[in-house]
């Protein structure tokens, strides 16, 4: 829940005037000096009671917060024997509870955060623990070895400050209903605070289980929810929900598998620059820098490094980088900075080799997803109320000429012209038509028309046999798109290599450019200098995530988001 | 080479003046219309005898260049028992080389770059062809079915030129000195350019074969080479040298190497944003980006964002990324753009769990290239003529504190203050003398003076204890540097978990920052929400590659290097 600041509280009356403090005044400060003192003689007594509290306290080495540098103190590990564990492996330490029943039973050592404290009475507090996904109740009770004043210490230290305790690991009477290890209960031996939060956080972690609206969408019906802009003002502790703690474990499960597969393949890993002299890609939608006096712009993809390193002979390159534009759209599907999945790689004979290479890819990253992050992937599911992501049966992948997938369109009543782009709803119109036909969310469009795609895509040969130099851009190319649930996640394309055609492509392209321009020199020069047949494309890494798990707003699959309104935190 | 442009070709006569054209320049125009007509026929009649000669010739279908898709003639492919292949594989496909006596014996397709071309005679040329480290002699012999036209075609291709070969694969009969694959020879009987290059390149691959000089070195005395910069304004061509793909097969090692390890012990792969709001590291050397009417700044490291997710409970997290320094140094040791290795985790009980496990790190990427990159490692030494990169014996990392560093270089006849950093020389000194007493060129530095480190460094245990108020930064800190070849590789430290003392820190440090600032204050933040304690540390991948080959300039380990003086290509 958001913090509630009361606004409209009364102003303090004025007590005094020109004509100096009158009678009445005179009494009342007199009154205040009086209590005055005896809060003073109150709060004298207290400090005594306390020290001598403190010195009758027979737990008094056994709690308290740590110093700055989170030291702990020597007895906590003179017994060596004590383990010190983390809280997700106590159910398989302590399998067989049987075992727990001795009066000197198990002891551990572990870290964990309060994500709650409070006292049942002055001789027994519970807390509980939490350790990522794990949560744990713990019971301080007193005895003859710990004092009320370390319950009174335990219930009061605020949520989410992290503690190192020493317990007995017990089977309690009942299961815990309320823990995710709720066959077993700690009870606290001695605690420590190695780093105390703030009593009124911002929000709570509780307020991040929560699934966020969809775009137009109205808000759960159960409650008012905290926003997106929030939990993103506030996002160290919205990444501590398990929601996103999933989502991040998925999300590099997807690199992961991207780079596992590709490396299986011979592909090596590079880094172009992001620095650079000159805008390359058309020139709208880039960052400028300043350089040294002169002015640099950050890379809106890899494209023409991966390419120049295909004719530097490195033959199948992959890359995992930032990827910048500057595009001024606040939408649930753009991000200013977002991380790109690269590739570029040489083929022998025909450029399906490398869509088919990219088609097993997406396979290998899916399937893995399927099976290693299941219960991530089940937990966003259950929240976001999405249905399971439908891969092609017998792993054929649908792979629709873009003329085919106009037709589809057209039988389904949509008006489109054959060499239109599509719009949004266009696209997810398709991605249904497909899943209908085909049974599966992720499908491969080829052979896009000419004239949508970028200057550096190779025209197919039917449209090279065609060629008319008074309609240059008619025709299809060998480009393609692939889709899940019906949004791009990637595009790609086999490649320009030869420097005479890719210099006449950018001139007739629809969108011209120099191929002197600084932005393109080292480029074009790459190609003269002999260049093998090459293809490549690029996945956005937020986007998979996103729609894999069937997310309202790729903001939620980047950690700190940046668009245009958001630079922070 | 670099190009030679002649610079004194004597200006043309003038041949006219004010008074109208003289006799002898009628006549010498005579003479050259009759010359031109001349010629006019002659190119005729050899154009005649062209058509007639192609229309005879036996091999016309089977070479030429091929259209600018690259789609290869129908006939290539027909018969599918003849493999496409890469020359590569050659050798172990072919390793039974008394099979290949047979006159029918085995075809293979196989793309390859010609890296020379040169007739014997009218009836025979031979091409070396290149495919990254493997080199082969073809040879094209006139027969019944093999034209003179086509030896001539095949022996004016230009060198790098990408080319299609179906060839038979013989055993030579003197073994080919000059390749790397002596053993085999490909007799040419089809060929086909895919790429044809320039005739005139910039510079020849071979001349990325050799050292550059390091900073202050001469020149090496047999013949000029290519300097660094012409190499790097050329370096498609000069990233095609079997040194520089060995360097970047090696730097992709060291970042597979750095992520498996820690993948192993439980890290997450993050991004953390490079577009932040304000600069957050001081505010020096951080490069400006326009940023839709505001300011926005390049990440100097990721530093604060991986202790922030630290605080989001991610434990265990690595990056690798671009880092931007705007530092205005043209050394050798400087790059404005370079790809960091980061890493933070939470810990039990001692920073040391910490710098153990970085040590295992280094250990793990440093024997890792020992075992698979023992080829790429030992091309460069022999080139570059360095030592063997010295590991500790029995894997134990000499690991001194900084205070037995300065007595070491003291004895060593060095003047240096207790607490003062050190130079380069200093540290090049050090490393020497660590060498010379533990035999290792991998050293750790640790508990550097509290004065020399950021703001975010834990002070030790020891100097929170003796805190003086009026001298806040004396002391020492939990904070280690490590060491290859007597040059830093690795910064890192225990960082200060909480924010009361970080806020203290941050007003008493050398060089104050104030916690309120844009920059700062949502770090600030996340440790008051409750953050274990935790250390990390960050490389740099150029200067590990650089200095486990003891290159001279870390600008050979990045792909396109930027420096305050180059952002192309």
């Amino acid at each position: 829940m958001e913090n509630v600041i009361p606004v409209n509280e009364p102003a303090p009356e004025a007590e005094t005037d020109e004509k100096g403090p009158s009678k009445s005044a005179l009494k009342k400060a007199a009154k205040e000096k009086e209590k005055a003192e005896k809060a003073a003689k109150r709060a004298q007594a207290e400090e005594a009671q306390r020290k001598e509290a403190e010195a009758n306290d027979v737990s008094k080495d056994d709690y308290g917060d740590l110093p700055p540098d989170g030291t702990l103190p020597l007895p906590m590990f003179e017994d060596d024997k004590v383990p010190f564990v983390e809280l997700s492996e106590l159910p398989e330490l302590f399998s067989d509870t049987t075992k727990l029943d001795e009066p000197q039973g198990p002891h551990v050592i572990l870290k964990a955060r309060v994500s709650n404290a409070r006292t049942q009475s002055a001789k027994l507090a519970f807390l509980e623990l939490r350790d990522r996904l794990d949560t744990i109740q713990a019971v301080v009770a007193a005895s003859d070895t710990l004092s009320r004043q370390m319950i009174k210490f335990c219930a009061s230290i605020p949520s989410e400050s992290v503690v190192v305790v020493h317990a007995l690991v017990k089977k309690p009477k009942d299961p815990v209903k309320s823990a995710t290890i709720s066959e077993l209960e700690l009870h606290i031996k001695k605690l420590y605070v190695e780093s105390r939060a703030m009593t009124q956080l911002p929000m709570q972690v509780a307020d991040a289980e929560r699934a966020i609206p969809a775009e137009g969408e109205e808000e759960s019906a159960d409650g008012p929810i905290v926003t997106l802009n929030t939990r993103l003002n506030n996002r160290v502790i919205d990444l501590r929900a398990n929601l996103n703690q999933a989502i991040f474990a998925i999300k590099f499960g997807v690199e992961d598998f991207f780079r596992e597969f590709l490396k299986s393949r011979g592909f090596t890993g590079i880094h172009t620059p992001k620095l650079l002299g000159a805008p390359s890609e058309g020139g709208a939608n880039v960052f400028e820098v300043k350089y040294f006096g002169t002015k640099a712009y950050l890379a809106q993809s890899p494209q023409l490094y991966k390419q120049m390193l295909i004719a530097s002979d490195m033959k199948r390159v992959m890359e995992v980088g930032p990827i910048f534009r500057a595009e001024n759209s606040n939408t649930a599907r753009h991000l200013t900075e977002f991380v790109g999945l690269d590739l570029e790689m040489a083929f022998n004979k025909h450029y399906h080799e490398v869509v088919s290479l990219l088609e097993e890819l997406m396979l290998y990253i899916f399937n893995g997803l399927k099976e290693k992050y299941k219960r991530e992937t089940d937990l966003l599911r259950s929240v976001y109320k999405v249905d399971e992501f439908k891969l092609p049966e017998a792993g054929k992948v649908p792979r629709l000429n873009f003329a085919e997938g106009i037709k589809m369109l057209r039988d389904a009543g949509e008006e489109i012209g054959d060499f239109d782009d599509l719009t949004t709803p266009q696209e997810k119109k398709l991605g249904a038509l497909v899943l209908e036909k085909y049974g599966s969310d992720f499908y491969v469009l080829d052979q896009f028309p000419l004239a949508i795609r970028p200057f550096y895509t190779m025209p197919s040969a039917e449209t090279q046999a065609k060629y008319d130099s008074a309609n240059p851009n008619a025709g299809y190319s060998n480009s393609y798109d692939f889709f899940m649930r019906g949004q791009e996640i990637m595009s790609g394309a086999q490649r320009i290599h030869r420097a005479e055609y890719l210099e006449q492509r950018m001139k007739e392209h629809v969108s011209p450019v120099d191929p002197n321009s600084d932005g393109l020199r080292d480029y074009v020069q790459a190609f003269r200098e002999g260049c093998s047949k090459h293809a490549g494309g690029g996945i956005g890494l937020e986007r998979i995530v996103m729609l894999w798990l069937g997310l309202p707003n790729v903001r939620l699959a980047s950690l700190f988001p940046r668009d245009p309104g958001r630079k922070t935190p």
